[in-house]
């Protein structure tokens, strides 16, 4: 087998941790890939709240779920600087997909301001044990600024509280994602 | 779950990637610990070549392994730099606890020049998807020097090559180990 790329250990962990009835957040729906993901793995008694600023990610991704057999997502169509507005339930995990999205259009980006504002959110809904995975790409304009703010945030957390993993591959020229991985103690 | 420690996920790379019948190198044998843990892992079909500059980690390890039914390490009681003139097979993977023995003499160190001469060694010997893992323990004098030598080198192997995966944790003050792992393409 070989070494996982940030993008599958991302996935890895998050299977680890998050069980069946958790609640979780896709904080950057994109293609509800991670959506779909985590819906799977919190199962019908569980709950994921989907966030993304583009009314085609959420009507994309709405489609995509619709033929699931699971019932447990709900999607809003609001940048993740609101998730505290709409999710009241303490959670188990989250997942940030930050930069731009792979695929995408490079100018529709994530900030560091909003960013910082959602992950905080999440620190502050999160259950012991539980998870925030943070996939970050950076070969873009304005994704090394976003990068070293959210570097520098995540340094700075409390070590009594949470645990904060950095994942990369560091011999590769074209920049690939970054994983962090912030768990509460 | 809690996310792995970088030594405890040194061993689950190690499980994901080496299979009974491999040939593999413990470049610092210290106690024993990794040395009986490759034992474990190529079973009586593989071989475990263990190197120490230290006579007594030597001893104590060939004590520890005289109790295995396993019947497959053999010990050099030399520098881990002297790698290419004790071993002549192709390997599959290799381990290095570098810096000091946790618990022990922080006065018996590694030093940058003899570790990567080993590191290379290994490397030439190192066959298709096989894996180097590095644990890089450096809170003691001479520790930083190792570790940005250490990650400098590993940073310049080529891409096309090598997979190079650094794995740590980065809020705690306590400079705990990181891991860093090498795959060959």
């Amino acid at each position: 087998m070989n070494l996982e790329p940030s993008l599958r250990y991302s996935h890895t962990i998050m299977s680890q941790i998050i069980k069946s009835g958790d609640n979780v957040i896709d904080a950057t729906v994109g293609k509800g890939n991670d959506t779909e993901f985590l819906s799977k793995l919190v199962k019908e008694s569980g709950k994921v709240y989907g966030f993304d600023l583009q009314k085609d990610a959420i009507n994309i991704t709405k489609q995509r779920l619709a033929k699931s057999p699971l019932n447990n997502t709900k999607l809003f169509n609001v940048g993740h600087e609101n998730i505290k507005e709409y999710v009241k339930d303490k959670i188990n995990g989250a997942i940030f997909n930050l930069g731009y999205l792979p695929g995408g259009n490079k100018n529709i980006i994530t900030r560091p301001k909003t960013t910082i504002t959602a992950i905080q959110a999440c620190l502050d809904l999160l259950e012991k044990n539980g998870i925030i995975i943070l996939v970050l790409y950076y070969g873009h304009p304005g994704g090394k600024t976003e990068k070293n703010s959210v570097i520098a945030f995540v340094k700075s957390l409390e070590q009594k509280e949470y645990s904060v993993l950095e994942y990369k591959f560091i011999n590769q020229v074209n920049e690939p994602p970054i994983l962090i991985a912030i768990q509460k103690k």
